[in-house]
């Protein structure tokens, strides 16, 4: 790692993980340790990725193609890393993500069961090449996830599919974690506590936090 | 061509053009030489193409960065193909459309310099492969189109532009019909009438109609 430059770390998972819950509690740890720190989330880390958001998450919007779908996300996310993401890691910031490039691949390549190798492309456009130094892949079964976003009132249009669909995500990012050197499934079983634990423990092993 | 299947015809050119005076016009010919046609817009053909027009020409997005602007064009280019072009093609339905792939290289490529070839892939990923037909391009000075579109109070994210950028535009266009089989340039210049002959004169040329 370039000591001047920041890190970028991203927490992914299936609905109702929990990294909502993480992510502020990494930062801070992070921010104790001495490193400036900003948390951003995707598709919405921006003004422009705000209103893409609400286009891809309209309940009304039944009729949109997966294809539609995947251009949306990556244009969501071309803009969060030319405005927020590169032009911290740049000044030294470190990135904490709510969701990235592992995500499209789940959700829209595992489970929506379109081309990966055209989303790899389409990610390379997007990216610019960009790439996680750590990403943390929280892990719970499916209907765990929806009991808990159950319970905090959540439903939109990606948490309206079905359990089918959710269980191949989580499949998805299973492989992506078993091909990857920069993923790390975390289990996302137990209390806020415990699991922040074990992500302050993946950090520290592979980023000499 | 397939007798069963309807014709794609798409307009083009720089602002001020006249593309939304003549789309009507067009449909109505081809309406009477007895062929069912409807007329359609890119970006807003369907309802998601309109909120995510409304994104791309939302004045306050100064900090939108290129790429986003591309896959934005092309998210509702997969909508409108899928939801709506595809569909009427298959039921033997004309469909006249203000705006395709070709005002993509040559605002997104030729004029904003983006790489050619990566907007030629995203191209393919978006419309599927689906290639009009006929593109009319409609010509005319860039101050010409200017100056039109002052007299009818336009004014968004585009217009904004520079002289020198909407040079580029044109340039851009007079190259893709050099290249295409299925464009061809028609001036603008003139009154609506003249340039509607001209355009029936294209299209019975070239679609037999």
């Amino acid at each position: 790692m370039n000591p001047e430059r920041g890190c970028f770390i991203v927490l992914e998972g299936v609905e109702g993980a929990g990294k909502t819950t993480q992510i502020p509690r990494l930062a801070a740890w992070i921010s104790s340790l001495g490193r400036t720190v900003i948390t951003t989330v995707e598709p919405g880390g921006t003004a422009i990725g705000r209103q893409i958001r609400a286009v891809l998450l309209d309940p009304a919007n039944t009729a949109m193609s997966a294809t539609t779908e995947l251009l949306l996300y990556n244009a969501a996310r071309a803009q969060h890393v030319s405005e927020v993401i590169l032009p911290a890691l740049e000044s030294g910031v470190f990135v904490v993500c709510d969701r990235y490039s592992d995500s499209t691949m789940a959700y829209q390549g595992y489970a929506r069961g379109l081309d990966r190798d055209m989303i790899g492309a389409l990610d390379g456009i997007s990216t610019g090449g960009l790439k996680p130094d750590l990403t943390i892949i929280l892990d719970l079964p499916v209907e765990a996830g929806r009991e808990r976003n159950v319970s905090a009132g959540k439903s939109d249009r990606l948490e309206l599919e079905s359990a089918a669909f959710h269980e191949r995500v989580r499949a998805g990012f299973h492989e992506l974690a078993a091909q990857s050197e920069h993923a790390v499934m975390v289990s996302a079983d137990g209390t806020p506590d415990e699991v922040h634990e074990r992500i302050k423990h993946a950090v520290s092993e592979r980023l000499c936090l």
